[in-house]
Formats: structure tokens, sequence, C-alpha cells
């Protein structure tokens, strides 16, 4: 990275260094990357791209470690599939092949180990992605929680479509799949340790087939994509107006968020721009294809609720702002600390 | 798998079934193939072979918990890197770039995790492997045991090369590199659990070199390649023998074990062959390219001790067989239950 300096000082590792906010980018900027990715990464993404002899590859890798295992809308094997298939579309890659492994904790019964693989082979067969391989590790009983499951994904990466904050531009124009904070809260509230309840589930779906849609008709338009997971789009944003020197100027009443989320997050005294999501995504595009791109977005079954929520400009720079339906605005910033820790 | 029908009705996952022996084949074979790979899977191998608009991608996935982290001659962030590119070697591919996660135990000393990082930095640029992308996820304290980490590759596999035990022939060669049980009793006697001390260190190393040096001059005759790590060599030979149908015939005293590791095994009542390796392994060739194969491995640095330790015949099926030096044979037979959990 070129753009920073960052000295990771603290002594020892917190559940906020997990989190996705600004903990986590200290953690991964002072210290994983100059290590271990100082020559080859120029940009962080939820993709790396590898030229393997003339074919553009996009390739990914998550860890999972939702808690609990199972909440309405999906389950860890869900979520271990999607979240992986979801990162190689945010590179604009067509999911190719994926790879998981489990780390299980000795005592976990069969059956729910077995749910959990059956909900990853339904998650890979809606997705179209099969499952090629993989490697099963067994832990002592205390040493895990249940079980944890990484997958890793490659894509052929579209030629037509060259994704980088470095490509965007004042005017471009900020399109957001859907509502907000779905995942975040449903999880939330399903470890039942809050006295709340709401009728919520999680926002768990492949989004290949959206920007399947976005390719064939913006392709030459889109600037820059991602699913705002831990941290929310709140982080993904200002990762954006770092990484591109921008300002991105948010209608923040075009951002949807249903009650049910709007109420648990005022309760709990959480912004909703800053609870993760699954299966919703945030993509910049140059003004004249923005239209087009919303349109394509809407056709796809479940894209109904996409729309402008937004646009770049070009100061303040590295600034995320919200404007209020009352002209007021505010400035949005990453996620400090770990509201929701295990979300993922 | 055609070869099986195999059920997995055990209520709990133990630590056997992540040992690499019978319970994980019973495990893999009968619960997590069967939803995940039905449709996809011919072979258990190290690497999967994925088409990638025309190009033969290898693609591996392993996650590493060994315990202790650190051990002579090695530590988890070292054969994390190691185990990986080694998978890819075994598919006969070289290795491209490296994906990695890591699942983080809150209150992990800040510099205990620096130290992998590093040993995962200074493996890489051993191996010559870039590590292109990862993640990281926190855990509570007690939630996992210090760190455990996921390493994905991709290779380039190499089109002269055709590796299947549907191609292992009776008559064919048992080729091994070097000696073997190294890295599982320096992890076992790094634990300090026993009363046991040896100047041994564990053989942690990239397998690339000497699969390139192999495909150079003997890559017609390359029927299949194994480094035998959990379960040890009994376990990788016995796969072989059931899934190509043959009898595996070893000369017992052709395979090396240091005088240190089979003292270990001796006073443990563990079997050398059972013993798990990282820096090894095992080559079945053709009888026409076995001599000009163990000559190139023994050419290149650490592969002086390249051996011919036995061969392939049609009987008795799906056996694999050790000849003593005094004419006697015994049935040689995969690792059942979990001598040593948690070695790599």
């Amino acid at each position: 990275m070129k753009t920073t300096k960052v000295h990771f000082t603290d002594p020892h590792i917190e559940l906020a260094h997990g989190a996705g906010g600004k903990a986590s980018r200290r953690l991964i900027e002072g210290l994983l990357v100059p290590y271990l990715m100082k020559d080859t990464l120029t940009e962080l993404n939820d993709a790396a791209y590898v030229d393997a002899d003339g074919r553009r590859l996009a390739f990914t890798v998550d860890s999972y470690v939702v808690k609990p295992l199972v909440f309405p809308g999906g389950s860890i094997g869900e979520i271990a599939i999607n979240g992986t298939v979801n990162d190689l579309a945010m590179g604009g890659a067509k999911p190719l092949a994926m790879v998981t492994t489990l780390i299980l904790e000795a005592g976990l019964a069969a059956s729910e180990l077995e749910r959990e693989v059956v909900a990853m082979a339904k998650a890979a067969q809606r997705a179209g992605v099969p499952v090629v391989g993989g490697d099963t590790k067994v832990v002592e009983h205390g040493k895990a929680d249940g079980l944890y499951i990484t997958t890793a994904g490659i894509g052929l990466s579209d030629p037509r479509v060259h994704l980088s904050a470095q490509n965007v531009r004042p005017g471009d124009q900020v399109i957001l799949s859907g509502p907000i904070g779905d995942h975040g809260i449903t999880v939330l509230l399903a470890r039942g340790e809050l006295d709340l309840e709401a009728d919520l589930t999680s926002d768990t779906r492949p989004l290949w087939p959206f920007v399947a849609a976005l390719i064939e008709v913006a392709a030459p338009g889109l600037r820059w994509m991602r699913d705002p997971t831990r941290g929310g789009l709140a982080t993904a944003l200002n990762e954006l107006a770092r990484d591109a020197r921008v300002a991105v100027v948010l209608d923040e009443e075009a951002i949807q968020v249903r009650p049910a989320v709007r109420g648990a997050c005022e309760i709990l005294g959480l912004d909703p721009l800053h609870i993760a999501n699954e299966g919703q995504f945030v993509a910049i595009v140059s003004p004249e294809y923005a239209e087009i791109a919303i349109d394509a977005l809407k056709r796809v079954p479940g894209g109904e609720e996409a729309r402008r929520i937004g646009e770049i400009q070009k100061e303040p720079n590295r600034v995320v702002l919200a404007r209020s339906r009352y002209g007021g605005t505010r400035v949005i910033d990453m996620l400090v600390g770990d509201p929701l820790p295990r979300i993922c």
C-alpha cells in the first residue's frame, strides 16, 4: 500500500481487530500487509487478481466464525459459500470453483455438522459453483466453537471489467442493491442475549447474478464494487473515499433500512450504516451508465430495491458525508470497536 | 467416489476424525463427499483440477492447527505455507499464488502473531510463491488455541504430467524422497508432556523443486505422488492400494527412519510408517523411469537420500505389505485412532 504508513503497536489481539473497522485496518495494514503482501498488493479488495498463463483469475478466501451457527434465513455453512462467491463477484469474476476447510471442535454433534454440510451443498448448487476439494481438522473440546469454516474461491475475471478505486471519479454515482443491516441485526438477535425480537432474516444470497447483469449493460461504466459485510456500508465507503481520494456524498433518505433494523439500532445505539450485510453490494458507476445499471439490477429477481444512494465528489477529500432530508450533513466514520463480534 | 459406499454413523466428532486415518476417511467419504463433492470428485488427491478457460489449474486448501505453535525446525506459519505449496506440487502443478486466513484468539500476544506472519512471509519467499490476499477473524479467548491458519493455493498444472491412482500399474516403482517421521515426532516431543528428548527437527520444506526436477526427466513415467502428512506413509500408500486396486510391496529396510524417530516410536508403541511428515513425498514411477527419477531427486539439494522403497504388484489386491530383512512380510494398515493429535 503506497498510501499509508500504519504501525501496529497494540500489545494483544482483541475482538475489535476482527470487526472489519479501524482496528482491523490497523492490524492488516500495520502488520499483515507489510510482511506478507508488500510486493504483491496494490489495493485491498475482496478478491486478488492472478495471471494464470494469460487468463486473469480472481482468487479469494474467507474464514467464517459466525455465532450462533444457525440464525433466521441462514447458517454458517450457507454464508461460507455465499460470502466467497460474493467476493469473486465483487472482483467482476464469474465464480469457477471453491475449496473449503472445516475446523471442528471435538464433541460436535455429527447431526450439526451434517446440517451445515447440507447447507453448504445447497448454497453451492444455488450459486452454480462446485466445491472441488477440502480439508478437515479437529481440535480439542474448548479449542473452537462448534465449527469454523474457511472457503477459498477462484473465478474468471471478465475482461470487459476494470475495477479499482483508482478509476473512481467525481460525478460517479453510488448504487446500492437493497436494504442494509438485515444480516448483522438478525445474528445479534439470534443470540438471544437481548430482550428483543423482530421479524427479520439474514440477507445472505449469491450476488453473481446481479453483477453479471451489470456487466452485460454497464461494463465500461463500472468502477468499483464491494459487498459491505463487517463494518457495514460506512466502512466500505470510507475505504473507497480514502483509496480513491474523493468524497462520497450520500443521500441518507435513499438508503433503505427496514423498520426492525432501524428499531434495534436505535435501542442499541448503533448506526445501521455500520451493521454487516451478507447479500447486498454497493457499486460505483459512471453517470452515463447509472440509470441503465439500476434498471438491470431491478430486473434480476431480488434486485427490485436497487437504487442510487449518492455520488462521488471531489471534496471533502477522503470523507464520507450523509445528507439528511432536512438538508443537514453528517460525517460518516468507519466502524470503531466491535459492537457485534463474530457476525460472519 | 465410485468405489465406496461409506456411511458415517458416529454420533459425535472426535479427534480421530481429524487424524488423517480411518476415522477421517469415514467422515470424508461418508459425509462430506456425498453432499459436497458428489458430482465433482473422482479421486481424493491433495489438489483438485479446475479448467479455467483452457488452462488446467490445481487448486487446494488446508487448515493448520498444529500445537505447539513453534517447534524445532518450524512453526505453524511456516507449515501453513509449505503445506499448501506441497499439495500443489503433489498435483504436478507449479504454485502460482496463495491466499490465507487467520483465526485469532482474543488475548493472543501481538508478538506471537508477528512471529508467525514473519515465518509465513519467509516461507512464501523461499518457495517463490506470493501471498496475494487474506482474511482475519478474531474469536473470544477460549474459542481457539492462539491462532489457526488456513492457506489456499493455485498452481498451473504441467501439461506433461497426468497423475492418478488409475494410472498405476504392477511393476511401477515406489520412490521416497528421504527419512520419515521427523515432523510428527518433533512436534510430539515439543509438547513436553513426555520425558523424552531428541536432537530432531521438523522436515518442513517446499517440495516443488523436487517435483520440477522429476517432471523434467521423468514426466511420462510419473503416475502418482503424495506427501504423507497426517496418517504417515502407511496411510498414503493404503489409499493408493485401494484407489488403484493393487498391492504396494515395500522393502522395509529401504525406508529410512532416523534413530531418534525410531527410538521414540519404540518407547511410545508407534509405527514410524504412521507418523506425519511435512517435507517428504512418495512417487510412483514406471520402471523405465525409476532410476533417472531417483538420480534427479538426489541432485536437488536436500534430496540426497531419495531412494526406491518398493514396487507395485497385482496381488494381494488393495493391501500394503512390508518385507523385512529376514524375508518375513507384514501387512501395513492405515492409521487407526489418533496417537498424535494436532500435528499440522
